[in-house]
């Protein structure tokens, strides 16, 4: 399959473009390394079927540029500022960075004629369901971060130009993805702030927001099955896992796996419910859709907490990450 | 109360305008005359409490001028491109003129420290539902039209906001609003079409499109009673009647209430079950929230049609649209 993959240097795109090339797929990536590294592209861009191009996606020519060349059966659309609270510092972080780049994407596809594009939402549309674990068809949807915001609009988008414009699309809503290669995230901020400074802990909120946490292999395996799967025009499915891991759980994680001394770790909590505004402080996705149509994660979110801690700090030791 | 209008010779605002004055309000209107027309706002301009800025919305500067010297207790933001199908040959309409727009009316907000803002959403955020009437907790929403997913993003940029920075909202899901002074819609069509040619009218798609036809007095007084009795942070509710009215409906009593000999105008339709591409042929809304707060229209859908169009055809006549 000839693929558009925006977010190419990001955390998703660096576990799922192995995958695309391993498969025969012809990858025509895009990243501006707001977020994403140079470093993780290393490994694909030596590969004859991966083509890399640098530019932020608020730029319409180039974008236009890689679609006349790609002429994609699919695009991968998992380019995010996924820093929740970077939104509400910059009140116009996630309009640029996620709504107005999503709609640059969709009119690339209609100009191209691009039908079926992949999309990465989250779990924290939902803002503060009154249903948990909230299903897909949970309303109203009023988001309590812009980034969540975004994430709806660009759904929208999403929906509006499939309707219009005879394409086809998958939205999943993600709970927390986790795994190697991280650009940012608790797991990769706890083991990064304790081996530069193992006597202290800072923990934003009071330690018991608690999240699914999903490893990535699982979320790309689960995005890959809905595509082949799922066959309506929109097909809008949460991606995640049953149980949680709460942030306090995370952090005594970490500090065992780096074979820290506990009593010798001063772990201070900001306090309050919610680690900043915006935060969703629980969550829990109903994921029977998924599993309805035939999909199982393999690792529940303790396993993947537990997996993830270790590769990150094995991926920092090694200098593979920084 | 001191007031930010924004679409201030738009529609809604024409018929709002002089309420707010009526009771004593301070009125600081915007508008960029796209939709909206000066001739509709000459009734208000000579009042000492209406003060007029024109410009676009999506010049953030002007705006911020406008905020400061109001220094608003409530914004209402009615300000939209209403005409649903220009969205779809203009695919970054809606998004500039709705989502870009209502980004700067919640950002000067936050800059200036207003706290409430009233916003003209549709019942066009549920797509084609497979619930009706369809309550504001349906999900997921997947609109049809660039139009609605617009909607959507005001709405969770309005959310968003309200959680992030100590404001209150009321969203309304209209259905379709008419009345007097209108700058566009189905009957305003169909008066000055057969008003220039009586011998012929075109339909689009089949005539049996059916929506819930809202009198705009009905609508003000709804947004106003949902403004002093909902008092969530984020308040959001359908606000339509319970019946409909069809195209064909309208077609005849347009016919009718210009005199015209019913076998002399060729009605012909261009076919298909919707008038364009992300029409929604059918709506009906659930209006059970608005009406358990309290708030009863006083005119049904074939009443506000009938009243509608004997208005529209009068001003029409003695010229104050065209």
């Amino acid at each position: 399959m000839r693929v558009v993959l925006t977010g190419a240097a990001g955390f998703i795109a660096t576990n799922l473009i192995p995958r695309l090339l391993a498969r025969g797929d012809e990858v025509f990536g895009v990243d501006n390394f707001f977020l994403g590294r140079r470093s993780y592209l290393e490994r694909s861009l030596a590969h004859p079927r991966f083509h890399f191009f640098e530019f932020d996606l608020l730029k319409v020519e180039p974008l236009a540029e890689v679609f006349a060349e790609a002429k994609p059966d699919l695009v991968w659309h998992v380019a995010a500022n996924s820093d929740i609270s970077y939104g509400t510092a910059y009140t116009d972080f996630d309009l640029k960075g996620g709504t107005l780049v999503t709609y640059n994407v969709l009119e690339a596809m209609r100009r191209s004629g691009a039908k079926q594009l992949i999309f990465s939402s989250s779990g924290a549309v939902y803002g503060e369901p009154t249903v948990m674990p909230t299903p897909e068809n949970y309303g109203p949807i009023l988001p309590i971060s812009l980034y969540a915001a975004s994430k709806v609009a660009c759904e929208t988008l999403i929906s509006a130009f499939v309707h219009n414009y005879d394409m086809r699309a998958w939205i999943f809503r993600f709970g927390n993805i986790i795994g190697p290669y991280p650009t940012h995230g608790v797991i990769y901020d706890f083991v990064k702030r304790l081996l530069e400074d193992p006597s202290q802990l800072k923990i934003l909120g009071d330690g018991t927001q608690a999240k699914p946490y999903v490893y990535v292999e699982d979320c790309i395996e689960g995005m890959e099955f809905g595509f082949t799967n799922a066959r309506d025009a929109v097909n809008c499915y949460n991606l995640a896992v049953p149980d949680q891991t709460s942030v306090t759980e995370i952090a005594e994680a970490v500090i065992a796996e780096l074979g820290l001394d506990r009593r010798k770790v001063d772990v201070h909590y900001t306090g309050g419910s919610r680690g900043w505004r915006g935060d969703v402080p629980q969550v829990q996705l109903d994921t029977t859709r998924m599993t309805a149509l035939g999909w199982k994660p393999r690792l529940s979110s303790a396993d993947a907490v537990r997996r993830t801690i270790a590769e990150v700090v094995a991926q920092f030791r090694s200098g593979v990450i920084s």
